[in-house]
């Protein structure tokens, strides 16, 4: 779960550990991308974060352990944002805006997390992978609700739903290959090009829908 | 370069050679795929085959050379296909469609390959690196190439083409992640799927061209 550090719950040291804990997963998420995570060494992990070994043992006490926490805070990042902000949205179109807006946007700051989740989260085990498994499945749970909604389920059925959000899923994906911020852009203007080739082409371009998602796109509220 | 074994100028031995590195090559993708690159040994490879580890040099000298090896057969496969099959074909609409078949009809049938281009290919140094992002080059500009014939460079720019490109790319190149051919059929239902998703997306639905792409959508020539 997230921890926001505003939160008046939340104490000094709770926090301290917070932001150290973000501090560490950043850096094992660097040796991960870099070097893969079968190749990296829980030595090589708490020298990228120059601790000693006990030290980095406070955070992680396995690599697994690592990974997973790299692959869990970056899926519940983008996941509970989302959900905070689509808190008060009912119109689905607004929502799947929003979706995609801070799933590019979270990806866009954690390339290498996002390297890492895509390459790596498979070579968890047990528990760990169950984890991610569920948190995934609960994200894409999540996108095929708004879809059925947007459509009103009136065409298709569950095969071509499903096709849909894994359409979407692998352009927002696959941005860690080849994005460059100097040539493609803000979070912005990619949510605005992907969103808008993705919601003209779901909604085959006809119809009321169709005509409302041309004015979210044109005038989105985020 | 795919040999094709049809061909009259390949002599019997070149044949069973072809055949033979095709095997070798469906292994070493699987060994790479299951254990990843840098934890998989040349021992691990031979083993799958079945052959002396003598018997595997004949093939590949070195880890990096079967790398290359099986990520430059699987890109050179789909781009040549898509070229032969292109060939007689002018208009840039039907060209997508064969691109997005091939890519996809390639990909269901090597998705262990697909997984070692995607995650493995960045491990290749000097000269099996380049040549690899040269092909990959070379088919990007293809795609890109089709992409500007269509909208006829009326509308845009040069960075909403790279954008559009990338996003059909990752659709396509996503799959890996997800597919299972029991639920989601074969190349030809994904590429009706993903192509008309991304063609009333990038086209807008308005316009002839888009109404062209509309009946090509319903009446493919393959």
């Amino acid at each position: 779960m997230r921890t926001d550090p505003s939160n008046g719950q939340a104490g000094e040291s709770r926090q301290t550990y917070d932001q150290k804990l973000e501090f560490v997963l950043q850096r094992a998420a660097e040796v991960f991308a870099e070097r893969g995570f079968h190749r990296a060494s829980i030595r090589e992990l708490a020298r990228a974060t120059g601790m000693s070994l006990a030290g980095h043992y406070y955070y992680f006490r396995s690599k697994n352990e690592a990974l997973f926490r790299i692959c869990d805070h970056v899926l519940r990042q983008i996941l509970d944002t989302f959900e905070e902000r689509a808190k008060a949205i009912d119109d689905p179109l607004e929502r799947l805006r929003l979706l995609v807006f801070t799933h590019l946007e979270i990806s866009l700051s954690h390339m290498r997390e996002m390297k890492v989740l895509s390459h790596e989260a498979e070579s968890l085990r047990g528990e760990y992978l169950a984890k991610i498994r569920q948190t995934k499945k609960r994200y894409y749970d999540s996108l095929a609700s708004i879809l059925r909604e947007i459509r009103g389920d009136r065409r298709g059925n569950g095969r071509d739903l499903r096709l849909a959000a894994m359409t979407l899923f692998g352009s927002m994906n696959w941005i860690y290959t080849w994005y460059r911020p100097e040539v493609d852009g803000e979070a912005k203007r990619l949510t605005d090009f992907m969103l808008g080739i993705f919601l003209r082409g779901f909604l085959g371009g006809e119809g009321a829908t169709a005509r409302r998602a041309g004015r979210i796109l044109r005038h989105p509220s985020r």
